[in-house]
């Protein structure tokens, strides 16, 4: 494999940074998309909903630091962001499970503009190979590994129902795939050296109902609660 | 509206903690479902994947500290973070624009399991009505005002195209929506006191690719690379 960037592998980054790094970059390209060419830390702070001494401490680790009274460069950020995340490349991905979800992934428009380019579609199911979903055709599964030698894919998408999950992620760990981005609901275990992500979808309908509760409460401030020792309306 | 819970409305816990709670809870779950009964706070830091002086720091608000030399009762911290999320109660939900995504939210069996129940599914398209989609019939979006109100809806969730976001999030709003899930690729504007959360699918994916173009550069970290100001493999 070539070398897919030329950042210094010493230098590490704290993973919570890491993970603020794709939400700066959409904030960038939302703002260089109205024609904003700089912004303060506290503008792009507030796009990206996180305060501005965070966002700052964030960027130094790329070493950027603005310029005093102009602020940022939107342009040149959103350059050194995506480089540093590596998205300034191609990504060959496969989809495995050509499902509903898959289909919904197959057709997401975010995966192309950030780089991520989807090769392959698998499904296990013979009856849906050859169906063209998003101008990719869906081939049999037991054709990953040639497909991953191929295309020299280091990313793939699990979309399958959880029974099938592991499986998967078994078969595309033995062909030298060493990311995995599992939508399926089941913990995966594979081998060190090999990152799973897991999208959770519940997770952020979890956070509404945090604060839907703290409306509803807020709005019964005045009213007589029960303790929480009694369990209350739980 | 009744009152939700009967957790101090004054008590404010960070939102990076709240962001949080929904993995602890998942992570508490997979422990259950696996017989244990008792864990210790680095068993739940590691099943989470986050550090164990932080997982201690974000339950001491909610009161939990663990037993010494016992740890914490699974079942009893599953409750106590059900509770003070929120989703130990019933949440009804409806979901407008049943594509691909629509179908395959529809059909996630992670939003039942944690108190989230898709009351209604609808969709502009009139060629959708009556379609069931995991048991429940597709209507036409007018209805949506009838179906909120029946089923006092808080939570709505967007999965249409990002031309059609703004829209049926501005009639969400209008009828007294106060939380919604957005799917589409589009950033919508909502009056204060609305919450919204943006799914990103792309956003794991970018945290892998962060992740694998390190293991590439770490393979190669014998071999010279270009100076960082040369803009590199970019």
């Amino acid at each position: 494999m070539t070398a897919r960037s030329s950042t210094d592998p010493a230098r590490v980054i704290p993973e919570a940074t890491v993970a603020r790094l794709p939400v700066y970059l959409r904030a960038l390209t939302a703002l260089a998309d109205t024609g904003i060419r700089t912004c303060s830390s506290e503008d792009l702070a507030t796009a990206a909903g996180v305060n501005s001494a965070k966002l700052r401490k964030d960027l130094s680790y790329l070493g950027s630091y603005g310029t005093r009274g102009v602020g940022y460069d939107v342009d040149y950020l959103r350059y050194q962001i995506a480089r540093e995340i590596g998205v300034t490349q191609d990504w060959p991905v496969v989809i495995v499970g050509i499902g509903n979800l898959g289909h919904a992934l197959a057709n997401y428009s975010g995966f192309r503009s950030r780089g991520f380019r989807v090769v392959a579609l698998l499904d296990a199911d013979p009856s849906l190979s050859g169906e063209i979903v998003a101008g990719v055709a869906v081939r049999p599964f037991d054709e990953l590994e040639a497909i991953v030698h191929d295309h020299d894919v280091a990313i793939g998408v699990i979309a399958t129902p959880a029974s099938a999950a592991q499986d998967v992620a078994d078969r595309m760990v033995a062909i030298g795939i060493t990311s995995i981005l599992n939508f399926a609901p089941s913990v995966l275990s594979v081998p060190e050296g090999v990152d799973v992500r897991k999208v959770d979808l519940s997770i952020e309908l979890q956070i509404l109902a945090y604060h839907e509760q703290r409306k509803a409460n807020g709005a019964e401030a005045a009213a007589p609660v029960a303790p929480v020792a009694d369990g209350g309306a739980a």
